[in-house]
């Protein structure tokens, strides 16, 4: 029974989630799922895109935490548009609150919209937003036996960045052997080594986006 | 009518945390909840301590992931006991679960019990599991926000142990400010910076848990 109230749970999820995209769709607004544990660089990867894309495409965030705006107030010192969800407990962000969200967000000014997810390797993977991609962003310093351990949300991603590799010479973390994990889960995903301290690998990481969102800048 | 569904839940969990607290006492074996996010350094901690307090405290693990058996393996390369519980898919242990494990450990021979909870900051501060302490590992590549963003977490636990210590040098992260935030949410918590990697903190940290333990070794 408890199962059944589950999947009743993601069933109706998902068709919010529908919803949610149709709507940013007849907007023309990409939308991005970012997900990673605590402090994996969520926020760190949102200000170091908007810099890039400064000037060349309105980007606008929503930033969902479960309590505190902090990470809100960060970007919204960029000039971006930016809506904070607090789950006020909840472990990761439902399509529900994504649509009360984006009630508040400009989608007629933006094309591309971030939706930074709670931090969690867990929940979050089972539930759709409405986005059109779901990139998880894995920091080094947590190791990289990861993908064994949080398998559903290394499944499901379209895009895995590595992030924090300034801190590869002091750490046991092997690029190569991450990668293959992760391929042998997902084979179609695009894994990308990056920093957000040094800006190595951002401009990779922007490519791949604007070649998603079929634009070339 | 949602909220007093989950107050139903954790009502039921208290009770059974409440009776597997009893079957510890009953064999006097001191049981610590173990939580962090995901890679901050939980397996390293018990391996470090088992080191520690070999020959001298029998020690005892139970292992909780959503997937795999990786640390149960580590941990019993080590000639403890160790019981694997998979939650697969759930974001956190809960008294039931610890109860069915506790069946499978041999609470005779130990003295300790170590319950390593899935790697997440949210959830598994909400389930008591009948453990004596609760004890919180902070890394430091997280950064120094995390009090702000996760305030059950470290409003709940005995003590942080702020790992990792050893990428100090490389990060932006005040462990001053970090520390203060903490006491200011929690008056009673006993802060400890240590590093599995160098050994830094480690005998501090033992020390602590033979006190709360009411023993001297």
């Amino acid at each position: 029974m408890e199962i059944k109230v589950v999947k009743d749970i993601l069933g109706a999820n998902e068709q919010i989630a529908a919803r949610n995209q149709q709507l940013l769709d007849s907007n023309n607004v990409f939308a991005v799922n970012l997900m990673s544990s605590p402090g994996a660089g969520k926020t760190s990867l949102i200000l170091a895109t908007l810099k890039r894309l400064k000037g060349k495409i309105k980007v606008g965030v929503i930033e969902g935490d479960v309590s505190s705006s902090l990470d809100a107030e960060v970007i919204g010192k960029e000039g971006v548009p930016v809506v904070q969800i607090n789950t006020g407990g909840g472990c990761h962000l439902d399509a529900n609150m994504v649509f009360s969200a984006l009630g508040s967000v400009p989608l007629k000014d933006i094309k591309l919209l971030f939706i930074e997810n709670v931090g969690n390797l867990i929940c979050p993977a089972e539930f759709a937003l409405g986005e059109h991609r779901k990139v998880l962003i894995s920091s080094t310093p947590e190791g990289d036996d990861k993908p064994f351990k949080y398998p559903l949300m290394f499944h499901e991603v379209d895009a895995v960045l590595i992030n924090k590799i300034d801190l590869l010479p002091y750490l046991k973390f092997d690029v190569q052997a991450f990668s293959r994990t992760i391929k042998g889960m997902n084979e179609k995903v695009r894994i990308i080594p990056i920093s957000c301290v040094t800006g190595e690998g951002i401009e990779e990481w922007v490519s791949w986006l604007l070649n998603q969102m079929g634009m070339v800048i």
